[in-house]
């Protein structure tokens, strides 16, 4: 088990499931995403007033792995943790789906569903650079850290 | 004020929003949708699982207004009520801003955002029909309700 | 038939549909947002810039009709008319599923699948009023056209 | 440049597109899916029709190159090439820009916006299987390839 810096549960939404019955897979996306933001809000920045502000966030690169599809009614929590590489923001989320309990035991279970490693970099005013503001906001998370993997 | 009920809370997911930076028009459906979903669960049903025995509910006509878009950050809570005219389930679904409370006064104010009236119909097995379960369902609320509006 | 005044033929894409194994009700305003924008482009207006000059066009009210589920690997064409009400352009817009021809007959016949209703106002600087820059791009269409139904 | 088996023209449409003003992340895993499809409509087999006979293409991976961000109004040209290892489809995808031409030449020129290796397994009545439909419809690209990169 990794050490999570934030978490937030969610559920399925069944819009969010397509043809094949299983949440398509460019939702998982959508779900990092969000995580990323309420985590970046429980930091003290807005990711829109950033925006407002020039300072852009942007993924560079991705790797995903889909280990098991959640699916219609699925609760899950979405987890998180944060490194920084040179430039790059590296957030590593790892998506848990909550699995109802059985019998007497009381502690409900959980299923590695989806991993992703997401790198992004911050656009200033369109151009790469540092952003003061996003390094003070994560300064706690990512001041001696190393890499994960 | 409606006597609605069913109601969920909610919040504008960043990636819901497009280039005008408010949530796109398209979402309010979806929306809506969790919402009657989350409400058909509470009543002892899952949409999923109605699918997979031949029953669907499925969109005959919507009525939207949109009357004051959501934005990133915002919190709203999604109401509803219901009525059954006809072979036509009525679900009259208002979503509210929940406004950040200032000064002295300690309860949070509410701005309706968006009011639609969505027509559903069931379909069995492919055909335009009766389901017993979405009736037995919402035999409570459907019973002696006359339409709103 | 009506006369429509723009139109453009798309397909069903696969993540567009849900669990029900049909397009999801909300994709519909999707179509309608793109061929609304499609045409402003043939009106020599783009979207996009027009957001970035000041002037957006929300969607006050629609009314939608879903006749016939789209499925996957259906084409269809999407036609729209235009008229304006007062201070609002109302756009009338129906999507077509084109069914393929058998037997002798090439002509490929057509079936209504979905009618929209969608009344838009302008906002300039955040508020309501008329764009001038609409008025021109619509000018030919909206010029001496009394409204549909 | 790659020697890509398929491809197909696209545009970017405005509801794709988030707060910051450029496609969503999310998008691009769409425009795969969809291309992905559209390769597979024209090798013979429905991606929708597969599923009902209970084969399931399913992603077990992605890793993702996100290079220069789309825009409202830009046109792009998907292009796959595809190669098997082991029980795995790798599908290798490229999205270009479509870049105006300026000035005397011609010839349109192209940017690489987005890169993605994108690996799918088989399901056959939900278990991990080789599916002979995917093979045969795809043994003339795989039949004596090796693996790019």
């Amino acid at each position: 088990m990794n050490d999570y810096i934030f978490e937030t549960r969610m559920e399925v939404r069944d819009y969010e499931c397509d043809i094949e019955g299983i949440v398509n897979n460019a939702q998982y996306i959508h779900y990092c995403e969000h995580t990323r933001h309420l985590f970046l809000k429980a930091c003290g920045l807005s990711f829109a007033e950033m925006h407002q502000k020039g300072v852009d966030a942007v993924v560079a690169r991705m790797q995903l792995q889909y280990k098991s599809p959640l699916r219609p009614d699925d609760e899950f929590i979405s987890r998180l943790n944060l490194t920084k590489e040179g430039i790059k923001y590296v957030f590593h989320q790892d998506l848990y789906r909550v699995c109802s309990e059985d019998g007497a035991d009381t502690t409900p279970s959980e299923q590695l569903c989806f991993r992703g490693k997401i790198e992004l970099v911050c656009l200033v005013n369109g151009r790469l650079a540092n952003s003061e503001d996003y390094d003070r906001a994560f300064q706690q998370f990512i001041a001696n850290k190393d890499s994960r993997c």
